[in-house]
Parts: structure tokens; C-alpha cells; sequence
């Protein structure tokens, strides 16, 4: 029997793997919230955290230590460890018979391993060959929005800079920015960890390695790399400088596109107000535009700033601002929805 | 006898309209740093801060109240106090015999007044008829590293999103950035004064007016205009997004630039290495490029992430990363450097 017929029968038997980072802790509250029928959780992680308690629906659970053993019987187990642990163990676990989804960039561009947005492309699930990857935060926040302009009006190029959040490198980074500001406040030195530069009222180039034969960072070529894959697109053209803001938990973008064909302001605000998972706020009036205080905690994209691109010469481009909660739809919340898919 | 003529006769005497601002107090430092010869120094501001004092060359300057009578026997008035009073004042003194230097924008778009980035177009001073702009901070720091490109081979589409720092909108609000962010830290409710939104670890579009015939922001709209008109090159297709960041003092800009013959990335750092007031940070194998923190303080306007635009088709595209102290090149060293040129 295969590990999706299992699954139909029954609640799945769920693992989470890297449980108490910070994709982890929101794997957990969307897991509630969305009221994922599960059978058992598992909660697994280091062995440094092993033993710790987190609660789920009301109880605690006690974090076990992440081993060869710790697949047995499980349906689905969620990553949310980084890359060098998903290739180690999403193996073991599909060779228990468990289903991955994987938050890392290990599989993503594997030809055997879908890489899924469900609002864009959830009928790639079913050709899985054990793994799904969820994407890089940043190509959701990316193909969620322009997802509804490119099925009307294929769009040819993308020019996107980015406003990441210190929670794109997990909780500690999180945690780094707000103690490196309190320093800075308090006129004390701080020593970064997390981070290769000082966060405090700072921003830097995403210190992911530079790639010197094209000058594009780790981020950057993930981004590009992804959202052709998740659009299906190939030849797309698409170019990102990913910058690292003093921001705690939303990803920031400003987007210029360019479709095939003509397309006005008006046109795309229409296609996006019906799109899913996708909040309009684009009040010139007020100056109310997505910011990510107002995206953090929220399960859409919020998308405004939506103009003719005034570098345009021929109606085809068009200027965006979107902003969403990397651990949410840029995390936590795809990886959850991919999972509604294979009940 | 001109207000030129006079000047070159002797140091002139120098009035500071809007001294206790942010680009007020830079305008001291870089007059006194750069040895600029002064035969008196007034300085000027708002009846609420008459009677400050403010230091130049070692001496306690008494500020006085800004009024019709203050410009008798002014030869250089450096304005750095908005619109309004640029406007109710910069002809009062040009008929009282001063040339004014203005940074606002109040003249900027004005036929017959010179908008100067002196590397790029100091020749435009002369044919000033009392008023001389210094241009918007994002125009000065997207036109300083473009014109070496430009000038060789014209650049024909811009395309950049900002990432400015709080004091672009003045001492009140780099003031609002550290207050609003401690209480944060402390837990406690801060209601924005200056911004319109909270500036804690958040990032918003620009709060100037949206344009409804075109969406695009004051700020994006001047930045556009003014980068035409430094380069003068009205046909320039630009295009900005322009995004307030939680950065004290220094402007990033991610730009991608398509210019009317192919380009590559090390044409560009060749083209930027001997270029007046730049400075190249590239280093791809250390992860270190420009950064707000790196450029504060800094006269050079910081350029990095140079590579061959990956979305372009045809070997026009080049991206790259600026940094420039916004109170610096982007507003107060500027407007000195204009004045050298009268001298």
C-alpha cells in the first residue's frame, strides 16, 4: 500500500522535524489553526533540544532527538531543519514510508521532486516520488501574486529587490537583531553571530555565497531558479537583489514585471482581488500600502503599490510592492497546505 | 558688480537658512572640513530655535531668527528648510544680492535654476539667475554611479527600489527611529509623530502624496525627474520605488540599468574604479558590499553587486548596489561642493 492510499484511511501520523525553530513553532500554531486532523505528532529536533516541551492543541510535547529510528510509522513529516538534515534524514524517512515535505533547498530542484505553491501549481503533488520541497520564502512571496497576472498574460521578465526580515535565518537571527538594537540603544558593542554584519539599524547584501561566475548570491539564484520551476517557465526572464532589513518577520518586495502582451494597473488589481491567498491594500489616498507589520502574523500576501511601470515604453510593464510573513505563506503555512493536499 | 564678482574677490559671507536641521548641522561639519572661506557665517533657522548656539571652526555661533531683513550683505545662502520657506525666502535673498544654494525641491524643476551634482554637470552653475538646486538625496545617489556609464554609453532604462534611511525626513525623525524602536524593545506603545506609520522594525512606501494619474509617490516622482534633468536626458525611461527603511542616515539603492549597447559587469568597475566620489565595495569572497553603516559619515557614495543583469536578454543589463550618507553626498556635501564651484 502506498503511503498516500494509507493516508486517505486515516489522521496521518505527523513528524516534525527542526520543531522548535522558528519555522517549526509556526508549523505548530497553523497546524492547530487550520484544525489538521493528526493522528500522533512527533516532535523531533537536535539533540540539544531534545526533551523540551511544546504545546499543540492544549498539550505538551516533548521534543525527541532526531535518530535513524525516528520515522517508524510516521505519514508525514514536515522539515524544518535545513538543508545538511534534510539530505541526511528525508531519505531515511521515505524509506520508512513517511511522505517529506521539506522546507530546505536540498530537493527543491531535483527533477523527481515537486516543488509546490498550491494556489499555483497543487496537481504537481501527485507525481511526488517521496519528497515535496516548499519553496524559498522569497519565490512564494514572489509567485503567489504574479501567479494571476502570468496564467492571463505570460510575464517575460521579473526585476524584483527584496526587504528580507531577520527571520529568513531562523529565530536566533531573530533574537540576534533584537539584542544587536538594545546595544546599540544602550551604546554597548555587540558582536554579530548570526549574522556576517551588524543588524542593528543596518541592512546588507544576503550573506548567502556570491556564485563569481555570475555574481548572484545562493538567495538570489534560489529565487530565480524557483519561481521558473514553480511558473513551469524555463526561459523566464527574471533578475533578484536580495538585501537583508532590520525587519523581524516579513519579506518585503518590489517587483517590475513585464507581460507579453498589454496590460494596465487596473487589469492586474482586478486579477489579483479574486486570487487566493492574496490581500489588496493600495490606499493612495492614506498612503496605505503593505507593510510588514501589518503582513506579520497573516496568512495572505499583501500586495499594493500596483502602478504602470513608469520605465515602460510599450504598456507591457507593470510595478508592485508585496509583502508576506516568511513564516507563514513563506513557510510554515505553504508547507501546511501542501499537507492538506495529500489528506 | 554680480553677486559672482563680488565673490571672487573676497571669502564671501555665507548664510545657513534651516541650521539646526539634520543637513544643517552636516552643512557646518563639511564647510569647516573642507576649509571653506568664510568672512561671516550666519546662521539662520525658525524663531523657535533663535538663540541656539552652534559651533563653527571652534566658535559658538549664535543662531538668529530667519526674517525678510536677514540676507543684507549675503553672498552664498545655503537653504536646507524645506519647500515652504525655500519658496517665502530664496527670492528675498537672491534680490538682497546672495546666490542661493537650495535643498529642497521647491526650484529644482524650474527652467532657468541649475539642478547640479557637480561631477556630473558643474558647467550648468553658470547660467544660474540667483538660484541653484541641489538635487533630491535618491537622484544624487543613482546619478553619481550612473553618469561614468551614462556618459559612455547612454543608459536608456532605470530601474531602482530604495531603501532610505530615517533622516531623510530630518533630525525629528532619526529622533522618532531611536524613541519608537526603544519602546518596542520595552514593551511599550509609541504613536508615531514624524512618519505616518510605526518605524520599529517595520518599512513602509514613502508617505509623500501618491499621484493618482500615475501611483507613483512625491519622492519617486521627483527622483525620476530630477535624474532626467541632471543627465540631461529628458527621454530617460525611469522608474523608482522608493520605501523608508529602519536605517538612521545613509540611502541604498538596488538599480538595474539597460544602456543602448552591451555592457558587462567589469566594464562597469572599470568604468566606476576612477570615478569622482565613488567607492567600489565588491567583494563577493568575503560577502562585503555596501552597507549603511559603512557609509555613514562618508563623503564617497558606496557601489557594489555589480553583475551582468540576469534577466537581460540582449548584454545591455547591468545590476548594481549604492550607498550614499544621505546628509552627506545626498544633501550637504553636495550643496558645498556647489558652492566651491562659485567660489
Amino acid at each position: 500500500m502506498t503511503a498516500n492510499a494509507k493516508i486517505a484511511r486515516r489522521p496521518p501520523v505527523l513528524a516534525i522535524i527542526g520543531a522548535t525553530g522558528a519555522v517549526g513553532v509556526d508549523l505548530l500554531r497553523c497546524l492547530e489553526r487550520r484544525r489538521f486532523p493528526v493522528a500522533e505528532l512527533r516532535l523531533l529536533a537536535s539533540p540539544r533540544s531534545a526533551g523540551k516541551r511544546l504545546p499543540f492543541m492544549g498539550l505538551p510535547h516533548v521534543v525527541a532527538s532526531l535518530g535513524e529510528e525516528s520515522f517508524a510509522g510516521v505519514d508525514i513529516a514536515l522539515f524544518s531543519a535545513g538543508s545538511a538534515t534534510a539530505k541526511r534524514f528525508a531519505p531515511v524517512a521515505v524509506a520508512a514510508g513517511a511522505i517529506v515535505i521539506d522546507n530546505s533547498s536540498a530537493f527543491r530542484m531535483a527533477e523527481d521532486v515537486p516543488l509546490v505553491v498550491p494556489e499555483i501549481n497543487a496537481t504537481e503533488i501527485a507525481r511526488h516520488a517521496g519528497i515535496i520541497a516548499n519553496p524559498n520564502c522569497v519565490a512564494i512571496t514572489t509567485a503567489v501574486p504574479l501567479w494571476p497576472i502570468h496564467r492571463r498574460n505570460p510575464i517575460q521578465r521579473i526585476v524584483l529587490a527584496s526587504y528580507q526580515a531577520a527571520s529568513g535565518a531562523g529565530a536566533a537571527a531573530m533574537e540576534e537583531l533584537l539584542q544587536a538594537t538594545r546595544a546599540y540603544l544602550d551604546g554597548r558593542p555587540y558582536e554579530p553571530r548570526v549574522f556576517g554584519h551588524p543588524a542593528a539599524f543596518n541592512l546588507f547584501s544576503h550573506d548567502t555565497a556570491i556564485d563569481p561566475a555570475t555574481g548572484y548570491n545562493a538567495e538570489e539564484t534560489k529565487v530565480m531558479a524557483e519561481t521558473r520551476k514553480i511558473f513551469a517557465d524555463p526561459g523566464m526572464r527574471i533578475s533578484a537583489t536580495c538585501v537583508r532589513v532590520p525587519v523581524l518577520r516579513a519579506h518585503s518586495l518590489a517587483i517590475t514585471l513585464t507581460c507579453a502582451r498589454p496590460i494596465g494597473a487596473d487589469e492586474v488589481r482586478r486579477l489579483l482581488a479574486d486570487a487566493p491567498g492574496i490581500r489588496i491594500v493600495d490606499d493612495g489616498a492614506s498612503n496605505h500600502f503593505p507593510m510588514p507589520l501589518e503582513a506579520s502574523g497573516r496568512d495572505e500576501i499583501l500586495v499594493g503599490r500596483i502602478r504602470r511601470d513608469a520605465s515602460d515604453d510599450d504598456g507591457r510593464s507593470v510595478a508592485l510592492f508585496a509583502v508576506g510573513d516568511q513564516l507563514l505563506k513563506g513557510a510554515a503555512l505553504n508547507a501546511v497546505e501542501i499537507a492538506e493536499h495529500l489528506l
